[in-house]
């Protein structure tokens, strides 16, 4: 494998498609026609274009690559490796250490690899976002191209250029049917965004076979419909024509689209150009014969040649450091200037919230008419966003009713004209504003993102991404249940506490009023490595008297026990969340009419109660006191555990119905007559 | 209010405008702005355009209208009212009654009303889709229009056009924002559907402001990308125009988007053209101005002049009749000529399978090694798809690893050229299939759509309103676990189960062997008022021996005992689901060695269990043994109604890895040594 200086770009290339041929082929699974197609813009990326220094994958201004098409994993692990990514520690740090050794590559898709099936987010330093999912990574990427959009324009300052990177995608066929990738690249064409570049790989090749079994649009005449700008290149092989290209994309004032034809699993003498290649090895013989074909050695397995390895430490090697240690100087001129942006910077870096962030949160007087829970969101929303920065973020064209606008001076409206401003105008399109919040949380921002609770569903896919990634992300989630009214079951949510309690390592809060949620947004934002839902009411409930009863404080907790029973001793346990709690406490009274001792417990997130200590679970739920009524305006699903077989339920068996808010209530039974009325038949039972 | 015969369009345009004000006035809430604006467009489709017979909804050549903006519900019921629409029975047969007296327009969004907030399905006769959720009216058009071209490939003969029916939207700027709307058209354009045609109102307004907001993109240029064909009308009032306009959509060879301009809550004098008009009532005295502008009289109320009643007579009202006299004629002589396909055209009708349609479902032979339930589903689905012709479907791309393709003669592929063919490719848009398969049911056909079970999420909004609508859709869900392996967390599902058993109406059926596969498809496809998922394996599953094991038979019941404990007293009841049974199979024979008598539960569905009576429940899971062990690769959500208090349960708590499937069932504690553990250890509880 000598070289002359001239063929040492194409040695490089197959360094990176014979890695991945190799991990694909030693894992007995992968998918390796992709990256063998693409290798040039990944070589090229990090060589040539990319503002990247391996040594420190946490730079704040670097450029991101972000693959969007995650199961050609193996692309991006072989460039890592070769471009000398190091990996990140625990803490955030970076390490000495690859972060992709060539022992991991070895071990692609096995247990404890750093080369996991897809790219993940945390797992290994150098992989921007955790993809796999289609249409996911370039969404999100739309959320990191705004974020360095609002970096730039909250605190570059003359001659501190401070943020100033880009952002590259490469994606797929499938990244672009999906609708989530419309959606996004519709607003990234609005908001005009220069600095986003997507690569997309036009081979032609989907598992049931050839694009055009299913795909026959004009892609490009889209993108240019939501305002991009889109280039060609005829040939992915053609390394000039793709340098041009990607210059050229930085050079306009809109996002660009850069069609690149390509054959997947190039090279490979009997499976090129079929979706064979796609998603299973090539098998030993066609590895062989691809081998062959490249002038590569055909026995040699993971090899990496060592002049590859130096043409990487002088190229991006060598440029990436230079270009951050500049940056790292302008930075400290930067601190010295402007020490009040610099610190905020430095909270944003290690994702630290202000002190006396919670300064000008409002407590809530007592007030039996009181306020939805959506309203006090919205007013406690304002008190938090004044003081921290860079707390941001929108609706999915339903502001108005979610109460998620900032409205204090200064607060802005992000746009093409106004990218420092704070709120965002994300259109309607919740899947594309969950996956830009991934973005924009990723680029170490506080996003927020408010829709009706109901379509939590279209934006499912990118929570689950959020909750895998440890992202710290706020949905403001309003009108909450049946209580949405007139709307009817199309907007009235019954599944849905049930289905986001379900997504792993994502917080539900449910507050039951004005000073719970006032606690709700003390734990979510407190929380940084995971997301947080917090479902509120369209309709008022009573702000509670907290002199009377326990302090909302509980709610940090989970569950907390909001009124004691009568002397003292429960003979009964009425569970309430969100609106449900105000029908337990009335619930209690009629007991007491009857000489019958209940204790209330709001628990307004699950979640919350299960990390607390077992002896503090038992004190507010003992096992002793056996007779529970859980009251919630959803469905069963996940109660018994906490009612218990001789529990009750109350809530919703099916979907709702069209009527004012009251006589829904009434009439699915969310009365503090049907609670009482289910706790004495508990009592009753034997 | 006297009228010229030159007037009366006018007349009866402002009498659908003022019907919708007054309901959304008498409910204090709705959308009267819509309505306002549209209401030259749903005059003039009813009035003149649609072949639709109000006396029959339910004729399967209707041409059909889909208020994709659901929110304008009260433009639709308007007109449903004035053209005379007739309700149809719980029987689905016709009844002389109104569909929408004038009672219930005055009850507008009251309980019991049949003008609920959204337009529902099943609800209200002339409703052809639930709408509501924005962007799901337009997508599950594309099925509805694919369903009108299969038919009339399968059935029309020389002289007999039995199936000519078109499919005409009316949509919103939320409809086209929406991700799944863009699938859904890129979709409908490569499959050539001249039979769609959606009229999108382009008001230029949204919930939180101008669309300029968020939405700048050029959408007539982005569906001339898709393949359509686009005209425009610049004034929605222009009755020429649109008359022009829909004409031109029913002559080329695409689908058309027509472009109309109108003015929210037109004649307004101070609330036309703002956002104030969307979704709140206009308020009195802007009713009484709006009135005076149309020169209506103020103070009326819910006024039906009855010229207007006796126009829509004089039109639809005997256009449609004799429309569908002569269809029942000529199906009447093609039953004659015809009789195999009309009886097929019956069973459609009536929602029936054929005789014999589980005739030749296998029976597979116990074997040690087995197969994956995807496979087994796969050799099902050929099966029962041979006996009934119209079952249909395809998945997201996936068909060779959800093995969805029907493979047998004649079964052909669905596109532009052969409209007869049953297996479809929807490309990588879980969206738009699962939206387009509520078009198909909504047809009358039986639509089966396969994706991976961990993008169910993406399909989720569509799912709801299937469940909603009680429409019998088959989900093909494969890849269900961890056991997908080294794919990794994001292509595992964990929470998907519980997800889907939280949507009401919903069936979830997850069977453990090849003959549970059989079973489930019979319970599925017996099912007509609800969708059902199945949930397959990737990986094999033995083939369990019924001559020592109980019949599939029991997964009718949803659950049953598939193995009891020896002696027939157990300690313990191990229940497991899928791939899991055989873990609790195991466990069962460690136990024994310790002389722990344990019963196997296999609980392929939840929700057949629970429609079953108690004393069959009690006779599987008898309350005296409150020892029980339930084992699923998914977390406990929803599990411990089932094993109570004292039970365990043995899944995941969190997300997934990329490992080979048998390092993860390891890794994660899915083995029968660890279920056998858990048993031991709440057997020595107290």
């Amino acid at each position: 494998m000598s070289t002359t200086s001239a063929s040492i770009e194409r040695l490089a290339i197959d360094t990176i498609r014979t890695l991945s041929m190799d991990a694909v082929e030693a894992a007995k699974s992968g998918h390796p026609g992709t990256p063998m197609a693409l290798a040039p813009v990944a070589y090229l990326l990090y060589q040539d274009i990319l503002r990247y220094d391996p040594s420190r994958p946490d730079w704040p201004n670097r450029d991101r690559f972000v693959l969007s098409c995650g199961h050609a994993s193996m692309l991006l692990y072989s460039v890592l490796h070769l471009a000398g990514v190091r990996q990140l520690g625990p803490d955030g740090q970076p390490t000495g250490e690859l972060a992709v050794p060539l022992e991991h590559i070895r071990q692609f898709r096995q247990l404890h690899s750093r080369c996991p099936g897809h790219p993940e987010y945390r797992h290994t330093a150098g992989v921007e976002v955790t993809t796999g999912p289609l249409g996911q990574g370039v969404a999100t990427s739309v959320g990191m191209a705004i974020a360095a959009r609002w970096l730039a324009a909250r605190y570059n300052r003359p001659d501190f250029p401070l943020f100033d990177y880009k952002v590259y995608v490469l994606c797929s066929d499938g990244d672009l049917m999906e609708g989530v990738s419309g959606e996004a690249a519709s607003l990234a064409g609005h908001l005009r965004l220069s600095n986003l570049c997507w690569i997309y790989d036009d081979n032609g090749i989907t598992i049931e076979g050839h694009t055009d079994l299913a795909f026959s649009e004009d892609v490009a005449a889209r993108f240019r419909a939501y305002g991009w700008n889109v280039l060609r290149v005829e040939d992915v092989n053609d390394l000039a024509a793709l340098r041009q290209a990607i210059a050229a994309a930085s050079l306009g004032e809109r996002p660009t689209l850069i069609v690149v034809r390509s054959v997947i699993a190039w090279g490979a003498p009997n499976k090129q150009n079929t979706h064979d290649a796609h998603g299973a090895p090539l098998g030993e013989e066609e590895v062989r014969l691809t081998k062959r074909a490249y002038g590569w050695p055909e026995d040699a397995r993971f090899a990496v040649p060592p002049e590859v390895v130096e043409h990487f430490r002088q190229g991006i090697g060598t440029r990436g450091p230079a270009l951050r240690e500049r940056w790292e100087t302008m930075l400290a001129a930067y601190a010295g200037r402007y020490p009040q942006e610099a610190k905020e910077l430095g909270g944003i870096a290690a994702g630290k919230l202000p002190p006396d962030w919670d300064a000008e949160i409002p407590t809530f007087p007592a007030d039996a008419k009181g306020l939805a829970s959506r309203a006090s969101s919205g007013k406690v929303l304002q008190a938090v966003a004044k003081r921290i920065p860079w707390l941001l973020g929108g609706s999915a064209d339903l502001a108005p009713s979610n109460n998620t606008l900032l409205q204090f001076e200064g607060a802005g409206h992000f746009g093409p004209q106004t990218p420092a401003g704070r709120n965002f105008h994300f259109g309607i399109r919740e899947h594309a504003m969950g996956a830009a919040a991934n973005g924009l949380a990723l680029s170490g921002l506080r996003p927020y993102v408010g829709t009706f609770f109901v379509f939590s569903d279209y934006m499912r896919p990118a929570m689950r991404l959020a909750a895998l990634m440890e992202l710290p992300i706020l949905y403001i989630f309003t009108h909450d249940s049946i209580g949405v009214g007139e709307d009817g079951p199309t907007h009235q949510p019954v599944e849905h506490l049930a289905a986001l309690r379900a997504i792993p390592n994502l917080v539900v809060i449910r507050p039951a009023d004005a000073n719970e949620t006032v606690e709700a947004y003390r734990a979510a934002l407190g929380l940084t490595d995971r997301p947080v839902a917090l479902v509120l009411t369209r309709q008022n409930l009573p702000t509670l008297d907290r002199s009377v009863y326990a302090s909302a404080e509980g709610l940090r907790q989970g569950a907390y026990i909001l009124r004691e029973a009568e002397g003292g001793k429960p003979d009964v346990i009425l569970i309430g969340t969100g609106s449900e709690v105000h029908v337990c406490l009335a619930a209690r009274e009629l007991l007491a009419k009857d000489g019958l001792a209940a204790r209330v417990v709001s628990m307004p997130s699950w979640e919350l109660f299960d990390m607390q200590p077992q002896d503090y679970r038992e004190a507010v739920l003992p096992p002793r006191v056996d007779r529970r009524v859980a009251v919630e305006a959803g469905i069963d699903q996940g109660w018994h555990r906490y009612i218990g077989p001789r529990g009750a339920f109350v809530g919703m068996t099916g979907f709702g119905a069209s009527a004012p808010a009251g006589v829904l209530m009434k009439h699915f039974g969310l009365t503090a007559e049907n609670v009482a009325a289910q706790a004495r038949r508990i009592l009753a039972a034997d």
